[in-house]
């Protein structure tokens, strides 16, 4: 391995369709950001894409859950190798909605909820815009 | 390997001792969230914790760069493992202060940046808030 030092990678912005499709064959997790009345917050999530949409669930009593409906959020998601400095970074906005879990099951079959609790809130991120880059090791 | 199912995992509170100490042993690399007016905003970045604080470099001409000043902003770190649904989340809020990169030379020197191209402005987040969360596998 070459020895890593600082700037010795690029970033290149990524098409609509390359930040999809990085999507499509990564891991079910991401971070959901969304804003309070304290500023912006953060959580990871595990989430699918289906129809064009990103979805994910949340309890009802927790503050995503209570909060998000209607708000422009985001959905990031990204990696980073430390041994080669290489990475890709896609950032989804769009608005919240929420969708009854009867309405979603075709969706809801094909996500992976990791932690256990009830999560009856299920929230549809319809995108109006997609952003990513991708960090591209020169050596 | 067992097989994974939904809910096979429970989170767990971490201490704000066990969220430095995590950040300590992780990948130079988390995410920045601000406010911007049209809504909030992530970007990916590397960074380096010194004296309490989390230090970061952006291009003066970035809008992280120019928006971030005084501003409460997040830095989250997290990492997940597909293969066991194991994982944790740090969060650190705190307000974004410019510092003269000669004064922060010291800092700095850690500071692996692996992008290439100048990043002339040096941002300290000074915590006034740190949560984390676990994701322990019940297998």
């Amino acid at each position: 391995m070459t020895n890593l030092r600082s700037g010795d990678a690029r970033l290149v912005v990524m098409t609509p369709y390359e930040c999809w499709q990085q999507l499509d064959g990564s891991d079910p997790i991401a971070r959901v950001v969304w804003s309070r009345e304290t500023g912006p917050s953060i959580v990871p999530v595990n989430y699918v894409v289906s129809a064009g949409a990103l979805w994910f669930q949340v309890s009802a009593d927790s503050a995503l859950g209570r909060e998000c409906e209607g708000q422009r959020i985001l959905i990031e998601a990204d990696h980073a190798d430390t041994a080669t400095h290489a990475g890709w970074s896609v950032v989804v906005a769009g608005v919240a909605e929420l969708v009854d879990t009867k309405d979603a099951s075709h969706v809801l079959r094909d996500l992976q909820v990791w932690p256990s609790g009830q999560r009856s809130v299920c929230v549809r991120l319809n995108p109006d815009e997609v952003q990513g880059r991708r960090l591209l090791p020169h050596h």
